[in-house]
């Protein structure tokens, strides 16, 4: 798992592939966004969506998914020692195009900020941006990702 | 539904209930965030969550859920008009606390900004924040929601 340390503003990498289901649209929409267009074709017809779309919510579920499966394969095998402290949250979360049953999503980020903690020196934040694409390679969602993660500890021989 | 004009900066308005429950949490992360403390109570107490907490996503999900219900329930009854148009995203959403199973949630909204669109006339957006508070009344979730609402029609007579 990566330190603190091993992030430089700039780094990019892409990942990811999330094939986006009309069962899964709808079953995540019923529980937790259950508004007429995420569940309906013909109410999706009369709306900008034109047809059935995901919950925005939806979209960052699935997004979520591809960034633990891309760490999870990254980190299988390494020895334990940095790692994400956990997510502070999220700026600049926006949802530019729907996403339809049908899409296939992907996903780039860049490193945009990484700052030491100045409260708590065991630790530092790194700042992202991460673009979720369709299949057609365009944009669909951006989010700025604020995570903290371990420094990489000091020892005396350097 | 509201139209642009029913919201002024200032004004709040509290809402929602939410059981969080063990299953459900599980659930979630299995599909979308599948960290070990997300799912496994071993995991989970040893990190700083200490024991098995609920995704900052599935925490976004059950908001949404909120939201919506608050929505309908106020709409219901009411003649079509205005309305939402759409999310067109998120500011500064942050985790403060865990979720846990056994929390109970709830929120409370208050307009920051609204401002009527230069390029479309007949919306304008309007952004608020929305706080999320546990059965401790701590807060666990703030977000900047900014959502696009229909202008009211201007009509001749006045």
């Amino acid at each position: 798992m990566p330190w603190f340390e091993d992030f430089a503003v700039g780094d990019r990498i892409a990942f990811g592939r999330y094939a986006v289901t009309r069962d899964e649209v709808v079953t995540f929409a019923g529980a937790y966004d259950p508004q007429p267009f995420h569940l309906d074709d013909a109410a999706a017809a009369k709306t900008h969506f034109k047809r059935l779309a995901a919950s925005g919510w939806h979209s960052c579920a699935m997004t979520m998914a591809m960034v633990v499966a891309a760490q999870q394969a990254r980190d299988a095998g390494e020895p334990d020692g940095g790692g994400a402290l956990g997510a502070v949250g999220i700026d600049a979360l926006r949802w530019l195009k729907p996403v339809y049953p049908g899409d296939v999503l992907r996903c780039e980020t860049e490193v945009l900020e990484i700052k030491p903690s100045r409260s708590q020196p065991h630790m530092g934040s790194v700042k992202s941006r991460l673009t979720v694409f369709n299949q057609d390679d365009e944009p669909v969602m951006t989010q700025e990702p604020i995570v903290l993660y371990r420094r990489r500890p000091q020892g005396g021989t350097g």
